[in-house]
């Protein structure tokens, strides 16, 4: 495919000094108006030779107007990023809405070198392809601009200018050992990338194979792909916005709810289960025991436990939560209590927020409320459109197919009251002075969209519910039969793990 | 001193019981109101006992209103943390305006425990506190409330709670660890503790001290603490404002500039130093050739190169770190280009964003405009207070000497030409269309105000030219000659940088 692109194109640097200042200037109009559309713009920069990729990255530096334009050089991973999901680091690095990031090498770079030298297996690298085609689509869906360029130059040329290169630098220059690599290994290297681009050349993050043997022809034709893409863009936006105006006239904003009354998953809870108190303490305080050991175990092993707690309101979250706190040490364990984002969290796919705070491996966290907002609040209120909402489902299972990885232990609460046990606790809420902050006129407002609640929650449960990542719907009319079987499940969950990682170890 | 504080103070049961509802809602009370007047509070929890600790955040976790609440344990220092001045590892944890941080455990324990377990000189300990107290002032300065609480329990009731701890938990339970070590130097460990007291007990944060013998005195000591430190502080706040309403009317809100014509250091810089083309092109290629090699070495040795701009508009600073950036690798550094900051960003002390940039020891950062906007555009235009400029120098200088730590090098560039010269680039940017989007009405408004930005610099370059962070003016009427000046200092500076590494290395 790549040898295909050596044609051998060539710009004097006559014709270049020509096209150069309409070229800069029509790229800063463009910028100005990703700037104006709030368009985040990814530039990924790949190929076999590193100092060509630096060239274009002083190119990008020089033409761009550097506010609001970050280039992302990505070395070994910091323990920080090897003790997260592998697509951590990436995520921290996403530019913001209206502003570039280019990535000089990405989640591609690792994956072809690792290939090219035979410490990949081609089932390995294919499965690594698709997720990064998931995660692009993610971002291009979220309206991120997504430029991949292979910077392609031919064996013979690259081994004449990485000679080059080696004699000028240094012999610890990392750059060179990276380049070496890649000279040693240059076939299996570029049938690597060949690969890489077929399998991930999609619509909505195309590859742009540019020859590079002649750096003018290089930065002419990249930097005009990069105008081309954005004035694309750009109009398309106008020309939806134009569009949904219309259709706005005609819809009256309702979010679609299906109206047959099948059986619901909360239908079947049984909402009598209780328990006596004195069984209650008994069992809470051998629970909690257990916990605090189980966590600490996990905590060694580089095991983290992910935790997800939704549920109506005043279903008693706030309270199995701090059952657990009671139990896990605060230096290994946070909760994250999610409440409106900020704007740099407003500003970047909605998953961002989440990804920020994914624990180090090992480490422990609670989320009062979580990602599943986008498909219960979000969706109920109208505050995500349909399209949104709907791709969410498999967002999340792909999110959490990552942050469930390596062992983690990943669970979900749905904490579920009736209407009157609600009623009786919202009461008892404005009644007891230092508990009525709990209580809002947002808690009253959602209370009436409860039918609609009650879909949304069918619908998450359904589509979200995987192996790695299951749901507990956990009856709660009785608090304290609630929080016992919290406790359980994450005893009982953790314990299955640890005994996992042992006979992994113990097989090898 | 903590053994005066050990009085046998109790709360029965019956009495806690009555206090309860009372205390937690005027706790609610005042973090609504420490919400409201965007303070941020920090509670730091020290003391033997790491049970009693855990407690208090149990507490605090169930009184408190979770959301805007963030407890953070502090384990053993991740690579990054590591990596990266002291403090960095709490700077990424400050609660922003209106939230409250939990600190179980702070930055004293790990000094604490050190000096105990006699692995810190006195004169070492005590100049960590003086850090300490520079880092809390700092912090008080713009608003936060610090609230420290020594939880002090005796040493007999403290063996026969860890006692009975450690006979509960398993052995691999790292809050044993952190125990034992406290139970075997407990003498040690108190005596530094009361040295940290002493040493950091001043009125913007203070020690509280309670005895931590009876669960409920403490918990109610506690959080009457912190209620009455937030009202005081609120009225405070409230007391002031009426003050300043009175004082604004008086004053025009101008900024004091010296009108003296003292001779300022920028009178002194020569302006005519200039290079002919030819010798400027090969000192440039030299000089790129040799900083390229001096920034590999650095980044083996683990130093940091933080290069800081400002200069005049249209003095040249893009320019300079764009021929710089043609000699550093793009994967080993990046420029921070600085802008309006975000909300987050805001929400912090005004170091906090260039904070969150810290490179990792090795990489290296080049600041396009910096934190002296404090004390350039903020000052100027009123941005500021005077108080708050006032104090950034010396907040600049703590600031500076911390990330210029550990053999880093720290240079500062200020970029000169007349007033001129100045006129001269701004009308070719805006006859060049590919560089006009760099000339806007704020750069002419600038111009205007050119001797308050000249006072203002002045005094800048005097009150922050340190040893371990110099400022470098450069004359830059000529922009190759200034090219090659800044070039030629940061290749001097980073050789002597790594020089000194060598001589160390060598030594040892």
């Amino acid at each position: 495919m790549f040898e295909a692109a050596e044609l051998g194109r060539k710009l004097s640097k006559k014709e270049y000094k020509a096209l150069e200042p309409e070229l800069r200037e029509r790229l800063l109009v463009a910028q100005t108006s990703l700037r104006e559309a709030d368009i985040p713009l990814l530039i990924l920069l790949e190929g076999a030779d590193s100092a060509c990729k630096g060239e274009v990255v002083n190119l990008l530096n020089q033409w761009f107007d550097v506010r609001g334009l970050l280039v992302n050089g990505f070395g070994p991973k910091t323990d920080e990023e090897a003790r997260r999901p592998r697509f951590w680091r990436y995520w921290r690095n996403f530019p913001c809405r209206g502003q570039i990031g280019v990535f000089y090498g990405s989640w591609y770079t690792g994956e072809l070198i690792k290939r090219a030298n035979r410490k990949q297996e081609k089932d390995e690298f294919d499965s690594h392809m698709q997720r990064i085609e998931q995660l692009e689509t993610l971002l291009a869906r979220d309206g991120a601009l997504i430029l991949k360029f292979w910077l392609h130059t031919g064996e013979d040329e690259l081994t004449a200018r990485l000679k080059k290169v080696l004699a000028e630098k240094e012999d610890d220059w990392v750059g060179a050992q990276a380049d070496r690599q890649v000279l040693d290994n240059y076939r299996r290297f570029i049938k690597a990338a060949e690969r890489a681009v077929r399998l991930t050349d999609q619509t909505m993050s195309p590859w742009h194979l540019i020859e590079a043997a002649n750096h003018r022809y290089r930065d002419v034709t990249l930097v005009r792909t990069i105008i081309d893409a954005v004035n694309r863009r750009t109009q398309e936006i106008a020309g939806a916005d134009r569009q949904r105006r219309k259709t706005d006239k005609n819809s009256a904003g309702e979010v679609p709810m299906p109206s047959e009354a099948a059986i619901k998953v909360l239908d079947q809870v049984d909402l009598t289960l209780d328990i006596d108190k004195k069984s209650y303490e008994a069992r809470l305080e051998k629970l909690k025991h257990q916990l605090n050991r189980l966590s600490w175990k996990a905590y060694h092993r580089d095991i983290s436990m992910i935790l997800v707690f939704e549920g109506w309101d005043a279903a008693g979250k706030g309270g199995a939560i701090r059952r657990i706190m009671q139990s896990v040490d605060a230096r290994i364990a946070r909760v994250i209590s999610i409440s409106a984002p900020t704007d740099e969290e407003k500003s970047h796919h909605y998953l961002w927020r989440f990804w920020r705070h994914i624990p180090l491996a090992g480490r422990h966290t609670i989320y009062d409320r979580s990602w599943y907002g986008r498909v219960l609040v979000e969706r109920v209120e109208g505050f995500a459109r349909e399209e949104e909402w709907r791709r969410a489902y498999s967002e999340i299972n792909d999110f959490e197919e990552q942050i469930g990885s390596r062992g983690n232990v990943l669970l979900k609460f749905w904490l579920h009251v009736d209407k009157d046990e609600q009623l009786a606790r919202f009461e008892a809420r404005e009644n007891t002075p230092y508990k009525n902050y709990k209580i809002t006129e947002e808690d009253w407002r959602n209370r009436e969209r409860w039918e609609d609640y009650e879909n949304a929650v069918h619908e998450m449960v359904v589509k979200t519910s995987t192996d790695f990542a299951p749901w507990t719907i956990v009856p709660a009319n009785s608090k304290h039969y609630a929080r016992i079987m919290v406790l359980e499940t994450i005893c009982e969950q953790l314990k299955k793990a640890l005994d996992k990682a042992d006979t992994k170890r113990g097989g090898k």
